[in-house]
């Protein structure tokens, strides 16, 4: 195990330069969204939008369009076939520098075609969370093509993807064996996140406190993910980059709030990280 | 009659500590809502979330998924059969931890179906405020179906709840017999709120300020009792607490507004109140 | 000509003490918008609720129902039949303490028949304001039904209503005039907002800035004199109190703003004015 | 070439009066839009009236109404016939002192229609971006229509119109015949902003900073050209200052949020542009 610091941070942001434009922050799509549940996909996206990227598209059932359009202008929205839920066909994925994919989503038939054929077809950076998991758990044939993914489970979505766990030292040790075995990056969230790699190193976070712990907080960390993903960096410091400056701003938003921080002042505490760490 | 103070506050509520996770902090719903009544949710929903709520889901009639989309991307929101009001069935209530009923619900047949189901299955901690009372001020049969539940009438509706009163110290009186009888908790709204108690105790708030006399404050303090049910406190300690911060966050909010204030300032307040408490 | 000032304005306001309940600080109803054009009310719902009224309904066709819900939370919202224009038949006035009309609702066939049967049975406090101005200005009939009601134009709206002046000591006398004739109150709206009372005194607004020609600048004045109606007021000391709190409102919001102040900015402003006027 | 700086924009502007009133400071028309793409009209229209528009609206397929009127209460709405496309026939274009057209129109057959219908029959101040620039590419036969119009390409966008360029001078040497040849301006959106204009001079800006390349920040630029020609400014000074103020508004609000800047941190500080040089 390795605790994080903020010194391993810093060599591992991309700088951009004066010439850089928004093509060069890349272009990022938020996959996620049912009726009822379209707020998970907007924190998403803002995060992205507020760790640099330059553009954000979220991909929603059509009942989604306008909360998000009143909500982020900075995103644009395409829709799926489905009202209500995400449906085949996919998109056009190629035009994307990253994806991320799950968050509230839902777990039915049609979400799940999709999402099996988004595993199957699509090859570049991903961040796969919530009911991406969830579906995930139904069906281990699939893990197969998690290979240079990273995965964003909390304890409970763990736990369904790889069974119950008698403590978290066991949790950790399947948590290790999983990114190893698929070659992908876990981020088992909790009090300390910890960072599972393929190489079977293991990180674990600094950041963070227990007010993080309300709904939305973890859409927010999958935007970051994505975000850097689609800015050019590689899984491992894309996932340690977010990981460590989502619990820095957890930490900046509760500062002043404590128990009544909420998943969209995370979001807005973002920016400061940056400052903070130095992160020109 | 006795006068609460922050001391009396602390000792009240739960500690959550570092190994927290959302589920922890509780998955609380708010019912109701109506054609264009959706707000007194949307604040609802907000004043949980700022309590420190995990979760919060709103359950309204389908006219109301896209304000409150738009407005809390941290909640989510299930719908009743009807579009533009509240009607059966009754959704799955197990799978929270507290529930919020009646802001902005209306008190049409369907609705009052609604409300009689939820009573009679319902039977887990539960504060029930605006038109909730108001249906329950037509159906006295209903009473007693209300032991260990939150009441949070104002002095219009518990008029309609008890009968004219010729002065304060006569609706006191009944607000009393009205709790011990029925073994719940009424908070009579007003000046100083008086919490009446199923064992005869009154706590009498000492928060709060004229300038919080405006549309939604009711439904901010409904979120928040809903918000601290959920998070485990028995029925006395939630009511109390939320009441307290009620009126303290009324009081921030008020400090640089006057009579300028509104609800959503006293939602934006809450946190403080944390803070200035020392509630960690 | 007599200037307003801040010691003016001090002794008209009502005082409000501790018992005071939402319903003691007026139900008030602001009558306006259709397709495309329902800020005006969103604009007019807030400013009424920034000027400390209790509750506040808007009351406009079907397809501002989302935009308001998703703006105001503290609102509640009533439509009329048309989806996309105010149409007869009228709601059930006499619940509401005053009513604003106007802003943003159009000068069509039936907005025209909503808005003659409102003059013809409405007979509390009001203030009419843009198209509810353009309609008056095509059928001078109805002025012998403006007897207590406060207009507010601006120069255009005013000329329509009176015919073209030529100079603005013309339009002043021709406003005294009109207020004199019909009874009611105009405010001739501009650099230096001119109100015109019943008995031939004509008050000159002493605050104000070039800042505040903006879009919905208007409607936020709207929204003002309706609260303070609601709130009791007579309605000289309503106009009176508007006029002069929202100069200096749209002075605070521009202080940090110059020319980029919008009319959101003086909204937000106006909790200030009653600290900065020591209006408890 | 030559370099802005802030003592040239300083008498570039226009000063207005006490005396002046919302018509005074212009009516601006936003012309964009599409299904999933209506933030850009949202950011178009904030930025105009932060930059002192009297009255903004928008002109945009029916989807966008809502969205426009839950951001914007001071914007009005207008819809083209189509639901999710802007396609003919034009509005009436005369009303409107300038108009700025083109931020997520799309290229599809029935806008592309509109657009070459709006290039033959609108003689007026306009600003063209985004998909007009696209559709321009596709159609070198409308070239001949732009004289006096604004064009804003960024990079990608700016070899679309004039072939693929080998290096930045061959770019701004290209830029500079387009004008000329075209009698527009044409300002070259990147690190340093060149705006070329008709009589073949180049003004590179030195406002600006890299964490402006963000989704949404072209379509602020737009708005705020299209705001200054609606109050007046020749096309070169309305350009030269909204380049200028575009930049400075972007490093005030990168100041504290470096890459965490989005396009709604820019258009929120535009207006401490306008007090920061001193325009009154």
């Amino acid at each position: 195990f390795y605790y994080l610091n903020a010194g391993d941070i810093r060599p591992l942001h991309r700088r951009f330069d004066r010439f850089s434009h928004k093509g060069t922050y890349g272009k990022v799509l938020m996959i996620g969204g049912s009726f009822g549940k379209m707020g998970a996909v907007i924190l998403g996206c803002k995060a992205a939008l507020r760790c640099g990227s330059g553009l954000v598209s979220a991909f929603v059932p059509a009942c989604g369009v306008v909360p998000i359009q009143s909500s982020v202008p900075e995103a644009m929205v395409e829709t799926s076939m489905g009202s209500e839920f995400i449906s085949l066909p996919l998109p056009d994925l190629g035009r994307f520098t990253a994806i991320g994919i799950g968050p509230g989503m839902g777990v039915g038939k049609v979400t799940r075609e999709f999402f099996e054929a988004f595993l199957n077809s699509y090859r570049g950076p991903a961040v796969i969370d919530a009911d991406g998991i969830n579906l995930l758990s139904g069906d281990p044939g699939l893990f197969s093509l998690l290979e240079g993914k990273v995965l964003t489970p909390h304890l409970i979505e763990f736990e369904r993807l790889v069974g119950k766990c008698s403590n978290h030292l066991v949790r950790l040790e399947k948590a290790k064996e999983f990114a190893v075995n698929f070659g992908c990056i876990l981020v088992l969230k909790g009090a300390n996140s910890v960072i599972s790699l393929p190489d079977g190193r293991q990180l674990v976070n600094s950041t963070g406190t227990k007010y993080m712990a309300t709904g939305g907080s973890g859409d927010v960390l999958t935007g970051m993910i994505c975000s850097f993903l689609g800015q050019g960096y590689s899984p491992e410091d894309a996932t340690t980059c977010a990981v460590f400056h989502h619990g820095l701003a957890g930490e900046l938003a509760a500062m002043s709030r404590w128990r009544g921080t909420i998943a969209s002042d995370i979001v807005e505490s973002i920016p400061q990280t940056f400052v903070k760490l130095g992160i020109s």
